[in-house]
């Protein structure tokens, strides 16, 4: 048992006090972990665009300051709550914003990983046991985010959201496996499944789309090719597998006819990165009768409708579509993890930026100017 | 050899002279198969939709007249032309209105069946190998029908198009397996693949549906949901397995709001068998998050587009279509018939028609009325 086992901690976490405004770095009390709970040692964590959206609050989304916002990160366990068996202070964990409870009709299924109980929630601010923040600076609670707030020296997570991971891999680079690199991943290897020898099209190059491009790379496609309306995406993009590139602005009819032809009649697979339906339709579109399977990944706007005419399925395309690469957090994450170990999937790639916890403000204005893929802000130091 | 071999054969054959006009048998002259034809004499031959609808011609349908129809049958090979080597005169046969060459990249792949060369083509009324018909009366050709021309005592067809089946199998009965049923097996077993124990919707339950119906039976799932706006659909169906019966005209909310409702968020699998695009929606909607999947079988308006909202994909549900329930005719129909001979398919429960060749408008009048399912006209006696 560590010494601050059921102790009320102080720490330094990065609030969001306000959309949009640049967080504070303040001492806040984190409380134990209660039941089915535990407490993380945060020691890296890494800034996606779900963490930015929600900062910047100006889409309409539903969010609740002041919050500790971040859910991508390489922790490891100080204390348990009550009811906490398979794990244990000094395990090394990545939380997960989606969780596994083991118990209900999704983790019981051998497909889905949209468990009723911990299903992502981004309205969400308190844990579920008490409905309380665990978060508090001179009482007066600091709300919670994606059941994760990893923008903090220590934070609380339901025990269904981490996922216990091999104690050498180094949390340095795997925290970035937490969120929009698993899911890219999965996307293409557990939903896509692309045959060895064959062409895939990934739409949208940013971090997903790269990851997805990857999981490509790792199951042997001979062609993988990248659609993205930025050019700037495209050279980073090679080092990821991608062989050839399409920017939609360049032609004058749809991208998906320009793929067929590039592809004597439409690719093996396609992945979806971008959250745009136009690229959703064109991603399914796109994909060889008889045997084409379009995968979508990209979160779309809350009004988006998808529209194509039928018979593209009855010429025998799959659309499918996924949340979290289709990874159960508990039950998967760790094998992830253990093909970096192993060296087929490639995380340096991924981490372009490095800051300290003090900038983590830097880190944002990297998202902000599109620059990068992954910036690591290291806790400690 | 047949000592018809290679000689013109002069039989009885329903010529279809105008749309919508009764057949009139004819006495026609059927020219010997070529390269890669084979001539079949037809025994059983019954009456799908599809001929009705290139009969009818009043919805836009690009049809040649004269023309002789009919696509399901049960035959017995006459003779061969040049090239064929895998099927011999005395063969037991069922000609498939779509072809399988073996030789393309759709033959070649594991999971279509959308054969390049031989693919369907309702407007071609003429041969592939010299773009004539086989078919005459008094040297003036009259026009073939989806390769097959079923309503004629004798019929030439390309080699890929016929499916070699099992010769103690009675033709009376699997001649239905050339199209419909087939489809509609095959959309639950191939493409759907239900779980033991699941629950399936089946939308529109004529043949195609309840034969999608039999397919969930023979899967065991437990609960089999018929959806169906035509009321009298519904008796006849408990025989196919169905279970319980959705009306969408009984009520004011969408049904797949109605299923969803009924199976606490959604069935397993659900399989359209009707061609209408607002039930292609609600197949695919009303399927369970995390891991349903909905298999398109109807033939869609050429207008129509199917609509939904991107998320529904997002949260894991799949859509498929199917093309002849993803049967390769000549590789796997013969698997089709082995599934009746050994009873795991109950044929005969489609069969509640059947008239003599010189009758086969009475097999029109009962489909206009909606009688039946499928009605055997028998070529001989
Ligand atoms: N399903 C999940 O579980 C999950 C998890 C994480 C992220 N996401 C989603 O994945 C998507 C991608 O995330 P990211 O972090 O890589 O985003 P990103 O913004 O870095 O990358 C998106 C890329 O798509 C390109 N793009 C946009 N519209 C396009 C179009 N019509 N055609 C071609 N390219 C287009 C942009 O130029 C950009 O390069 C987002 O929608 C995000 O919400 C989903
Ligand atoms: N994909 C293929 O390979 C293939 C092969 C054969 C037939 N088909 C198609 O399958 C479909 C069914 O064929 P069939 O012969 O069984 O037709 P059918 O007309 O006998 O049956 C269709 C049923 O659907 C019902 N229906 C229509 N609209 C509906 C709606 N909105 N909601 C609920 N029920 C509705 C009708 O009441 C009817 O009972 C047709 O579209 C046909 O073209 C496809
Ligand atoms: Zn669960
Ligand atoms: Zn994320
Ligand atoms: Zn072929
Ligand atoms: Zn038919």
């Amino acid at each position: 048992m560590s010494s601050t086992a059921g102790q009320v901690i102080r720490c330094k976490a990065a609030v969001a006090w306000e959309a949009g405004k640049p967080l504070v770095i303040e001492e806040v009390e984190v409380a134990p972990p209660q039941k089915k709970e535990i407490r993380l040692k945060i020691l890296y964590t890494s800034l996606c665009h779900t963490d930015l959206c929600f900062w910047e609050a100006n889409k309409g989304q539903n969010t609740v300051f002041p919050r500790i916002l971040g859910h991508e990160a390489g922790a490891i366990v100080e204390s348990i709550g009550e009811g906490v068996t398979d794990l244990a202070p000094g395990d090394h964990v990545l939380p997960v914003f989606t969780g596994e409870c083991k118990e209900c009709a999704h983790c019981k299924s051998e497909v889905s990983n949209m468990c009723s109980l911990l299903r992502i929630n981004t309205d969400r601010g308190v844990m579920i046991h008490d409905e309380k923040s665990r978060f508090s600076i001179k009482g007066k609670p600091i709300y919670h985010f994606l059941g994760t707030s990893t923008f903090s020296e220590y934070t609380v997570v339901h025990v269904g959201c981490v996922a216990k991971i091999n104690p050498l891999a180094p949390l340095e680079k795997v925290c970035v496996l937490s969120c929009g690199i698993s899911t890219g991943l999965g996307a293409t290897l557990n939903v896509a499944k692309p045959e060895k020898g064959s062409t895939v099209a990934v739409f949208g190059l940013g971090a997903v789309g790269l990851a997805a491009a990857e999981g490509a790379r790792i199951a042997g496609a001979s062609r993988i090719i990248g659609v993205d309306r930025t050019a700037s995406r495209f050279l980073p993009a090679k080092k990821f597998g991608v062989t050839e590139f399409v920017n939609p602005k360049d032609y004058d009819k749809p991208v998906q006819d320009v793929l067929a032809e590039m592809t004597n009649g439409g690719v093996d697979r396609s992945i979806e990165c971008t959250g745009n339906v136009d690229a959703m339709i064109s991603a399914f579109e796109c994909v060889h009768d008889g045997w084409g399977v379009a995968v979508l990944v990209g979160v779309p706007n809350k009004d988006a409708v998808f529209k194509t005419p039928p018979i593209n399925f009855l010429n025998e395309r799959t659309l499918k579509g996924t949340f979290f690469g289709n990874y159960k957090p508990r039950s998967d994450i760790p094998s992830v993890v253990e093909k970096y170990m192993n060296k087929e999937l490639e995380v340096e790639k991924f981490l372009t930026h490095e800051v300290s916890f003090s900038e983590i403000n830097k880190a944002f204005d990297y998202m902000l100017k599109g620059e990068g893929i992954r910036c690591i802000i290291r806790m400690e130091g």
